[in-house]
């Protein structure tokens, strides 16, 4: 069988996208269709997949918006969301013409997000962050204390002069494993003027990545003094994204979202 | 600029190919364009690069075979020869009916190579190999004797009871500078029963990868008893390749290779 596909990339986290808007292509999205795609030396390559599919047709739902995002982790399991990946996967509903210029609503498994493009850059809003207090991470021999937000998925911080600091992160960090029973991913930050951060992110069953849409917005939000709206410029690896937080405690993640490479497969 | 390319792999040692018969398509294929290609995050991923042209368009050169496989390293730098490339490389020019079936010979810069396609193995006619002798390899605080090959390129092979023992090839082995001045593949090999290894590979610029087709052939040769003819099965991470030598001690890579993908893109 072969089908269709795209491959994009937020800042370095990338996507192979599937277009099945019916859903008659992928059926259930078979686990070891999703692990092929993103295999890097064998299949295509990616963060995760991200099925193009409407919602009447994956989820019955009347009332939703038109587009589902039906994102897996590269190792197959269903995810919620992911604050790169529907920045890409809005990107292609403009480039196709699937949706009207202006703003689009977007279905995820974690609620209805509003996505919209401005000069080139793609904004998701991703709603409030909540703040859970402190917490404490280690690498080796090191421990440094860490903030625990929760931007739909949670997230440890950790505030250093340096990100050198934290070394090698080919090992997970160690966390409060009763506390994050399911895992969290790690954030490491370091402030380089007022409003602008760097950051490093371990991202929990993928190791160290190339960039974290909600890590960069949890990472924005621990290094701000205060709680009030503000704007924050954030270096990943793989680029920058802008973070900003309106009065409401609203939550957008600005940056650039880009198609690549578009073809056909038999994974 | 939109351009075609397709994806593929033998024993997950994986390549961006380029179709571009005439040369029109990317001239001098700048070194630029390459790196993009073959970026695993921002482009589309591979070890390397694989133009498909015609030795006319390339070299000029009259007499040659009518395909020239013009490798590029996924640094962009220009490579002489890759055994895994080369099969993947005849599998596309059987599949697109570019060359008849049976014994398709392709120019290199490494010279003409014979490939033939049976049983949807593909082979390589890689000539002979040649031993230089003993060397020493090092990783971190523990050293072995190493035998010095060269399948057109160089190995320095060492005999292991476990693979394991090598530990962690995240830093290049220590090698003999004097002697392998532009570096050296090392292959680490245990034997499993007669005619059967398994192997890991660091490659020169490369790191530890899945499989590396003239290192399979070095470590085989390595392993066995005498200078004469002989097959071995040689299991390595990206999967299983069959080396043999004739009579003649020319060496032969037989293998998978697969196109998992096609299409457009403008990178």
């Amino acid at each position: 069988m072969r089908y269709a596909f795209l491959k994009g990339h937020g800042t370095e986290n990338d996507f192979v996208l599937l277009p099945d808007h019916d859903g008659s292509v992928h059926g259930d999205l078979p686990v070891e269709r999703v692990r092929a795609l993103c295999d890097r030396r064998a299949g295509i390559g990616g963060d995760g997949v991200l099925r193009v599919i409407r919602s009447l047709a994956l989820t019955g739902g009347a009332g939703a918006p038109e587009w589902f995002m039906d994102y897996r982790n590269a190792d197959g399991s269903v995810a919620e969301m992911c604050g790169n990946g529907i920045r890409v996967f809005a990107g292609h509903l403009y480039d196709e013409g699937l949706v009207p210029d202006g703003p689009v609503r977007i279905a995820t498994r974690s609620g209805v997000k509003t996505v919209r493009r401005e000069g080139g850059l793609l904004t998701a809003e991703l709603g409030p962050a909540t703040f859970h207090g402190e917490t404490k991470v280690s690498v080796g021999d090191r421990s440094w204390p860490a903030t625990h937000i929760v931007v739909g998925n949670p997230h440890a911080v950790v505030l250093l002069d340096d990100l050198a600091e934290a070394g090698s992160l080919r090992q997970p960090p160690e966390v409060d494993d009763q506390l994050f029973p399911h895992g969290v991913n790690v954030e490491f930050v370091s402030r380089r003027a007022p409003g602008h951060i760097a950051m490093r992110v371990h991202e929990r069953g993928a190791g160290e990545t190339r960039s974290c849409g909600t890590g960069a917005c949890a990472a924005a939000l621990a290094s701000a003094d205060g709680d009030g709206p503000g704007r924050w410029r954030v270096d990943v690896p793989g680029g920058t994204l802008e973070v900003s937080r309106d009065e409401t405690g609203a939550v957008s993640l600005t940056g650039p979202a880009v198609l690549v490479a578009r073809g056909d497969t038999d994974l």
